[in-house]
């Protein structure tokens, strides 16, 4: 078991240890949300609530630990403390896999503050990274239009947690797999791959690398074509190593080639014809070599002849938008609310002990908005349910009794420091994001220019808000 | 100890087991290096050999990754190999922290091709992480023109390892630490902080939550003064406490404020007034708040008075540029120069064996040029050296016997398997990064249009590559 007890923030011990000294036990409450969609996508994929999971129920300060605190001049009396430290909070969180919006909270954590605080930085570290990723592969396999992509990355991953837990995050946001073999073995995810550019460079010629490749893995076998010249060795050569199969008697789950570099809109086509007229109508054509969503779409509006997708780089660093900004922040103190006050209107806070409901048309099942309550409100689908946006409070809208459905987001994760749920498999996240994405009419998911979904206040909220900004300024 | 032996692409696998099955054992050579500068720098910080090291000391698979292996369908006497796998080739590397450039080898590995093939995904995943973030640094530092940058992205990096991982490349590459406890324990770098908004939030007033903070951390007592209102109340409060604290003789090493929302150029030069006013010269103040190296540079521009930056997200996840493009690509094979050919002159690789010498300038010690020859090649001190461009081969330069000095830059790392390195410490690595900045002239530092280094081929080598070229084409 790897030792991540001192993944924090070096002010988190230092809070800690003055709240420990003060003698501040009281509860708090921080709500652990986002503020803008990733590479202005209409919504993102909550992900990285596994790992949180793992490391409160790892979280144990051993005697290394406490030894380098010590150097650091924290005190004994805290460090005692710390030696027996436990999580003894409650922490509500929407499922791995979940379309969340901006501002609305993503998980809560109800605690002694000193224990809330401590979780601050390795929370915000597993959900930003995942949720950021996820949210990525949902707008490159949204743009694949069907077909199916692989995660690729590793090689270019921020260390081996970005390339494990990256590609495990990218199958829950839409990849059908990863090469990456570490994630496979965790996760029981698809992993898959080939050969190489080295691989060919290693025969004497391409012919012989390929019938070498072909020999050993005649079941899945697909030949990366472009090491010398696609389409005139490196195709012509696949289909002559392809029809020994067959002479052979040989019947392939799957075979086809593989295009890295070119121009790959015009070289899959190409590649199409080559193989069409060789009766391989169901060789498969795989296409890596940078990609990202703009350049998918781009092959499609080209009518590349593409099966399937293998994307690397701009999917596990999320390029373009390499950061997912959660935040944590406390939204009650010893039961009184608190607000996080700002120039930035953007940036004030909700305050209060909350919960999210989500609010679907009933016929469709597509989400009509969300809405943010205080945990104690009622919020019932009898009667007509009248919403209004928080910061143009004028417009309202009133959905009639029988047309809406809600559901409350959050689930309790953890209580009284007692684990209470269980994780799914990762293909079973999967699976459920898979659904999740379906309840988005197509508006939210378009990848440039999406709806903004409504993400409401309840009146109770929205008065308290004001109140508490009133009263600060 | 945690089992990274799987942390790669499944390809690697398969390759590896067509090599084993065909009995391929035959050594190869591959070089690996990087095509472009993040963010157009004029150089790159190279990173991440101590983990690479690391990786290969404790490659052994384990039954579980054997028996995981065999439901993926690998064949039983592959199995039986990868059980005793041992690597036992030659590593070369430039040592960490060392100033390198697009297109030179910075490390290469001479092994039984199936060795070094199975080493491609895990060294690259290491590099290229962590030379992003140590080049990202030391654009960061140069911005910040002598005023030291703390590391603060934690939160924001991609993951436990690219936090803390990040955070020792951030220090190589400039950093004076970082908040991460982590990489404070494991790498015996300085970490920092003092508190958050929370901790603000948790009392009944500013000046009470300021109180017990100095209460707390007299010696080292950095004031967060944006949670209300800057000049109104979170400067006006610091400056009581710290009189406070004077008035009952405590002398802190550090005092100062923190600045970390709103407008830091208008913000802090109204916050030096105050602090000055109460005859507070020494307190230093501190700013954070989406920081990178463009932003420091406007913040220059505009006089604001910061004396330390802390700098989170746009570091950590190298923001702009968040991929290192390093590639491990065969130069030799069987002892025979091996090319990968592209249409892309830029992609074509250079075959052989080789090594890299740096040129300095005598006198002033400056970088001239760096040279790529065979290693088998003599290249000495004594006599004119001629250098040509190898694009446009007509340009060349010559140095006069005495006026330059040779240093060649990739040491043994592994020999036969077995490390003949050790690791600097990373404090010693980084003092070594700040000697190798101080190599390059100013106008390679700049951030903006850097001049190129010129990195040249030697006669023998320029002519294989055109031969082969010539005969592959």
């Amino acid at each position: 078991m790897r030792n991540l007890n001192l993944l924090t923030d070096f002010y988190q011990l230092t809070m800690a240890q003055g709240y420990f000294k003060k003698g501040k036990d009281e509860n708090a409450v921080f709500d652990l949300f986002y503020r803008t969609n990733p590479c202005n996508n209409g919504y993102a994929i909550f992900a990285g609530l596994e790992q949180v999971i793992e490391f409160i129920k790892n979280l144990d300060f051993k005697e290394d630990d406490i030894s380098y605190l010590k150097d650091q001049g924290f005190d004994k009396s805290f460090l005692d403390y710390l030696r027996n430290f436990k999580f003894t909070g409650d922490i509500y969180s929407v499922p791995e896999g979940s379309v969340v919006f901006p501002k609305e909270p993503m998980m809560k954590i109800e605690a002694p503050i000193l224990e809330a605080q401590l979780l601050e930085t390795p929370l915000l570290n597993f959900i930003n990274h995942q949720s950021l990723i996820a949210t990525k592969a949902a707008r490159i396999t949204e743009a694949a239009q069907g077909k199916k992509v692989l995660e690729f990355g590793l090689r270019r991953a921020h260390g081996p947690d970005a390339g494990t837990l990256g590609a495990r995050a990218a199958v829950i946001g839409g990849c059908s797999g990863t090469s990456n073999v570490l994630t496979g073995k965790k996760f029981g995810v698809n992993v898959s791959g080939t050969h190489a550019h080295s691989w060919i460079m290693s025969f004497e010629s391409e012919l012989e690398a390929f019938r070498t490749y072909a020999d050993n893995f005649p079941n899945s076998c697909i030949l990366l074509v472009d090491t010398y010249d696609t389409l005139e060795s490196g195709v012509p050569n696949a289909v002559k190593v392809f029809k020994e199969m067959k002479e052979q008697g040989i019947d392939p789950d799957l075979y086809g080639i593989r295009l890295d570099s070119g121009d790959l809109a015009y070289l899959s086509k190409e590649s199409r014809k080559i193989l069409d007229d060789a009766g391989m109508e169901d060789a498969v054509i795989v296409a890596s070599s940078d990609l990202d969503e703009d350049i998918i779409t781009s092959l499609n509006i080209q009518g590349a002849q593409i099966d399937l997708y293998g994307v690397g780089t701009k999917l596990i660093t999320s390029h373009g938008c390499p950061a997912f900004g959660a935040v944590y922040k406390m939204s009650e103190y010893n039961d009184k609310a608190k607000i996080k006050i700002s120039d930035n209107i953007d940036k004030v806070t909700n305050p209060g002990n909350k919960k999210l409901i989500r609010i679907y048309d009933k016929d469709t099942m597509k989400i009509r908005a969300d809405l943010i309550a205080f945990q104690d409100e009622d919020i019932k689908e009898n009667g007509p349910l009248t919403l209004f946006d928080s910061r143009d409070s004028w417009k309202t809208t009133t959905l009639e009794e029988g047309s809406y459905k809600l559901r409350e987001m959050m689930q309790p994760i953890f209580k009284d420091g007692k684990r209470v749920y269980n994780s799914p498999t990762v293909n079973q996240i999967k699976e459920y994001a898979d659904i999740e994405k379906k309840t988005l009419s197509e508006e939210y998911k378009r990848l440039t220019n999406p709806h903004i979904m409504k993400v409401d206040l309840s009146d109770k909220l929205f008065e308290l808000k004001r109140k508490l900004l009133n009263e600060n300024s």
